[in-house]
Order: structure tokens, then sequence, then C-alpha cells
């Protein structure tokens, strides 16, 4: 039986823990840095055991699952520890950064890594909203490195869908972090900013959702998300600066009551919308 | 039995006339710009019959929902003709400029006029899509005018909760733009620019339901948006202009690789959510 290293167990760890244990036959082992954490999981059968250094130098399978610039110290110390053609997964929402950090680490240790990005998560994290099917039929992106070997991708997305994952999407470290900038980043600093507004908390009664979906996830983690944001700082600029000035062209035509203006601008939205929806009208519902 | 017109047919007249004919004893006629829609509408039975000006003078409760300008065109043309102590309902999204105009109106003519707006739709409109329970749970906002008559609220939040409307928010007129153009202007203008950016197109596989989210209602009518936004336009430039203030300095601070403001702007933003979800506890879920 193979051994696999989950190392942080929070929402998305401690989820990934459970869907080992339910769907997969591992060994699961975890670690925590608070170590109530770990034995919680140890006690609810999340894990087999709690992970030490030597259990990480023996496994064949390291999930790092910590806070980006957590997950490039623990990969540092770890490496070298760990034994010539063990598997590493970091599941960090950003892959350049991480990426050029471990790459070369990996390489000069004999070590296969690939990045992952598992697209689901809650509002909330923590151990104690996590579960095993948290990433049923969600996106799981599989980005490789040098240091990924022949048949690691096909190996990890076999392995990932028996976790419950749907599709599995394989890209490279750029292209992940332009459209993760736009698809979550953006939309986790606007949600954020949405709820800034002195008249957002009497909003009951005044929606028939457009609100919810605007500000449901505004209550983000910002140790997490100020190291994605920075780890991913020009591309995320890139997006900003486009929706401000998007959003400055509707608000200037409404300024000067330029209804013609308006109604253009918000034309060209529609059909951008519709574009989309065309473009990805033979994707399978998300 | 009462007759009701309803002047109108897309989505929100079409499923508010499908809607009395399945839960209320009405007579139920129908009016619309484009006659074969109303002819449509006929024949699937959403309607007992097409109204022309007589029934409008001799109906009890008009309920036109046209294009905000139209309905007000509308009103005023349809006000001179009807039996006193009939009742109007309008259904515009903003009420500030609609109940402006055609308040004196009413009072003139000894009608009884109250505006509302049903907080229900779908990212696309047209009679096709109409169905009779659009409106099940759905909010559905009153606000008086001076031609409200004394039970006149009761009398009608009765009404729209027989027709399948969970609350009935009783608001005026301003309260009621002020919010609107929060919870429901703002959020279209935010994701009709979101899809603009270059990369939105691609988003298949990068999404974990956040931007699905965000660009849900992105594909607007910008014909009924423009006049709805320059209806509400110092509301709405409020809000347009706290929102590009709010994402822009937490642009900033990511230029700045200022990691401390960030992380203070995210967990002001965060601490705003956690403020409206706790205050917002005690509601039932929308």
């Amino acid at each position: 039986m193979k051994t696999v290293v989950i190392a942080g167990l929070g929402l998305i760890g401690g989820s990934m823990a459970k869907a080992f244990k339910a769907h997969a036959s591992w060994r699961v082992l975890g670690w925590n840095r608070t170590r109530a954490v770990a034995e919680q999981a140890l006690a609810e059968g999340a894990i087999d055991g709690i992970a030490d250094e030597s259990d990480i130098a023996a496994c064949d399978l390291l999930i790092p699952v910590l806070y980006p610039r957590s997950t490039i110290a623990f990969l540092r110390s770890s490496i070298p520890l760990m034994k010539q053609d063990a598997v590493i997964v970091d599941l960090v929402g950003v892959k350049t950064a991480v990426i050029d950090a471990v790459e070369p680490l990996a390489l000069e240790y004999g070590l296969r890594y690939t990045g992952g990005h598992p697209m689901a998560g809650l509002a909330k994290g923590g151990f104690q909203r996590s579960f095993a099917d948290l990433y049923k039929g969600a996106n799981m992106i599989l980005v490789p490195t040098a240091a990924t070997a022949e048949g690691d991708l096909e190996e990890l997305g076999a392995l990932f869908q028996s976790l419950g994952f749907g599709r599995i999407k394989v890209c490279d470290k750029k292209t992940h972090d332009r459209m993760i900038a736009h698809t979550s980043q953006l939309a986790h600093v606007v949600s954020n900013a949405y709820v800034k507004s002195p008249v957002s908390a009497h909003y009951v009664g005044y929606t028939g959702g457009s609100y919810k979906d605007m500000t449901r996830i505004a209550c983000l983690n910002e140790m997490i998300w100020k190291e994605l944001f920075l780890y991913n700082r020009e591309a995320l600029l890139l997006e900003t600066d486009a929706l401000i000035a998007n959003i400055t062209e509707v608000r200037d035509a409404l300024q000067d009551r330029d209804e013609q203006r308006l109604e253009e601008l918000l034309r060209q939205g529609r059909l951008c919308k519709e574009e989309i929806d065309r473009l990805n009208s033979e994707e399978p519902s998300e």
C-alpha cells in the first residue's frame, strides 16, 4: 500500500485526506502546524496517522496544502529528505511563483513534481468544514514542470478523478496564473470590495439573487489571499485595471447622461457574454 | 370576477399573467406592443383575452410591465381613460422617477397607484421563457405613493403572495432606489464589465463557481438597463464610485507590494461581510 502525506489539514487538505480515505486505497498520513488539528483528524479517522519527518522521507506522494509562502518553505526543507522518485503535488492557487521556487530543487533531488490546483472551496475554511466529497465533479488543474516524469500527468489525473474530481485540466504555469487572475482572484477582489458599501448590510428583501452571487466569496481569508495576490501581481493588476476601466466607462457615460454611449457599452458586454456562452456551449455545465 | 390588464408580455409580464391564471381567480387580459406575442399568450392560455382601450378603461387592476420610459408614457395615456378607484401597480425596477411622473396623474383622476418591483428574473428575457412560478418565494417590493389608499398595501401584499411571492417588502421610493442601485444595478454593471476581459472566453476548467456567479447576469438587455440606470443616476453613481474606489485601493496596495495594507483592506471586506451575515442571520434564507 502506498503512503500519501498531506501537509496542512484545513478545508482543502482535510477534504483531500477524507477523499483519499473514502475513495482510494492509500495509507493517509497528515501533518498540521497546529498539532491539535492533526489529532482531531486522526480521532475522526480522516487520516491513518500523524506524519513526522521520517514519514515525509519515506512517503510515495506528498501533497502540501499550506499557505503559499509556507508551502514553498515546507518543500524547501522536505525535498532533501525525500526518497528518489517520490511524487510531489502542491495545491497552491498560483503556480508560477511556486514552481519557479520548487522545480530546481525537485530536479536536484530526483523527485517528480507537478503543480496542482483543485477548483473547489467554500466561503469559509477550516478542518471542521472539510468533507470527503468537496471535490466531487470539480475541476482539477495540473501544471507540469521540468520535474514531471513521463506518465505522471495520466497517473495523477486518474488518481484525482478516483477521488471525485470531474475534469482534469492540464496547462502551463503562465496560462494558469493568467486565467486564475480573472476567474478567481479578480472575483475575490470584487466580492470583498462590493460589501464595503454602507447600504450593503440592508440587502434583505432587495435582491433576487444578484447580490448574493456578487458577495458569496467576500468573506475570504486575508492571510492566504494577500499572498496569492502578491504571487500573481502582474496578472491580477492587468485584470483589476481592465475591470476598473470597463466599469469607469459605464460610470462616465452615466455621469454624462450619454444614453447612446451607455447603450453601446452595455451592448458590448452582452455580446461578450453571448460569445463566451456560444464558445463554451458544447462544454459540460459546471 | 375582477379583471387585471397586464401590459407588456415579456418574461416579467408573461410570468405575471401565467401566475394570475395559475393561482388566482381573475380575468386576465394582456396587451403587447408586438401583437403577435399577445396572440401567442392567448393561444397558450396565459391570458383570457387581448386588451384594447375599452378593457383598460374598465379594468380593476392595471399592471404595466413595459420598458421604464414606455411605462410612464403608457400610464400617461391610460390613466385618463380608467374608471375611478381602479388600481395601478407598475413593475419598473426604479421607483422615484416613475412615481414622480405617475402619482400626480393618479391623484388627479382618482386612481389608486402603488409602485411595485418583483425581485425575480432570468439571465435572458422574453415571453417564451416566462412561467407561472417565476415568482415563487421571491421578494416583492411595494412602494406606497400619495395615491395609495388605506388598505391597499395589505390587499396587494396578499394578492402577490397568492401568486407565489414570499416576502413583501414595503419601503419608500428613495430607499428602494438607493438599495436597488447596490443590490441589482451595480451587480449588472460589474457582471457586464467583467466579461470584457479578453481571457474570459477561456474560463472553462478554471473555475470552481466564482466566475459563473460573477458573470451570470452579464447578458443584460441594454435597451432596458440603460433606462433604469439613467432613471437612477445619482444613486448608481454613488455605488459605482464607491466600488471603483474600493477596488482601486486593493489594486494600489498590490501595485506597491504593500502586504500589510493589502491584508488590512481584505480584512475590512471580510469584517463587513461577517457583520452583514450576522445582522441578517435571523432572516430567512433567500
